[in-house]
């Protein structure tokens, strides 16, 4: 059987004017760590995550009653209730609260991509949940990787290749951005969470003790949530009624 | 003997802004096909080649006594005396002439990089020559892709990383950049036509016949020279008594 769909990537969303939106799902990845603490909330019962560029627009959510994520920088901002770290969603108070989340860059990815037909939070936690909704779409796919501040980062790009080859049944990679990211993800497959530890992001915030975010940020299929953007709000469509 | 050189990789002109240029030796890749043109245009004689982004003046050129090459889009432009093919330079009337050239992206690049102290001219063709050169360096080295039209591509991120892999001696990558392409291209060695024989650029201009030239852009260590920017013009550093 002839594969249809396809699969683009896009590197940083600087390039993002240079891809194609219209009409497809767009996957977004900000491993380190946006998009893997909005995997781990959702999974651990948060009800919804709002995510917000601005950091006193998300400071003033706190008023709402949410819940208030912020970093920058890879530190939390002071005043907010957590940071940046997937642990911090695993509380049992966070059990159908709501969530305002502000961060470097991957708030700033999410926003950007809002064009596309349907907008999906990956991360390697819920690597299959992602690729099966993708795969059951009728829809061509981009993997929009939130870099760092513009840059191509490691992480994202190793994410983007490991979703492409997930998707090999189904979807054929669309572009050179897409097959760089396949050849970089195979060639690491074996030792991926080894490769990201020599990455700019573990290098850069050594001195705050994210390893262990790192090592539990690599580890694959953890979850079964599927985050979608709903309007303004991240949602569970794995446990969504509609 | 500790590696205390970096080597990093800008994988668009359009992220140049987040790289650093200054105090390193910027080695400019446009694989397919400006810096195989160049590198293949000194090599049979052409006494400089001076990099033009702007049509008009490079149309210009002419007049002042300048062979005139052009394309956009991957196609010669209307009027001047050759377009983007590595053959059409190896012609004895050019020995000794002076050439103007404008491309789609790597005229662009070129220009994008003078901050940099040293600005040479990389394609597989010279490949072992810029190694040599980036090697016997004191300074530190980035690898500009000149992509197309602001998005990445697949064969000026592969010759980065041979590129690195032949500095594997005398600098290490640095950054995220740097180590995906350097992946990509240890994933793909063994193979590379066959890989960039399924790129954006062969399958976009597959109607222009340029897999002969995508043939002969993949070859590797064809040429010894050693292309330099020296002011506005490109020279054989090789053979430069200076």
């Amino acid at each position: 059987m002839e594969i249809k769909k396809l699969v683009d990537v896009c590197l940083s969303p600087e390039l993002l004017n240079r891809h194609h939106l219209q009409h497809k799902t767009a996957v977004i990845v900000d491993i380190l760590r946006a998009t893997s603490c909005i995997t781990t909330g959702l999974a651990f019962g948060v009800k919804s995550i709002t995510p917000l560029e601005d950091l006193e627009e998300c400071r003033l959510m706190k008023q709402k009653g949410y819940i208030i994520a912020g970093e920058r920088n890879g530190k939390k901002v002071e005043g907010f209730d957590i940071g940046n770290s997937p642990f911090e969603y695993r509380q049992p108070a966070f059990i159908n609260s709501k969530v305002a989340i502000t961060t470097t860059n991957g708030t700033l990815a999410i926003n950007r991509s809002r064009m596309a037909d349907h907008v999906v939070i990956g991360s390697f936690l819920n690597l299959g949940a992602v690729a099966d909704y993708v795969r059951s779409s009728e829809k061509d796919c981009i993997i929009v990787c939130a870099g760092w501040k513009g840059k191509v980062n490691l992480e994202d790009t190793l994410f983007a290749g490991a979703l492409i080859d997930r998707l090999s049944g189904s979807h054929k990679p669309d572009g050179d951005s897409a097959n760089i990211a396949l050849s970089a993800y195979l060639f690491n497959r074996s030792r991926l969470l080894e490769e990201v530890k020599t990455s700019e992001h573990a290098i850069r915030l050594k001195e705050h003790g994210v390893i262990k975010d790192i090592e539990f940020c690599m580890s694959v299929d953890e979850y079964q949530v599927l985050p979608l953007l709903r309007g303004d709000e991240i949602v569970d469509g794995q446990s969504d009624s509609m």
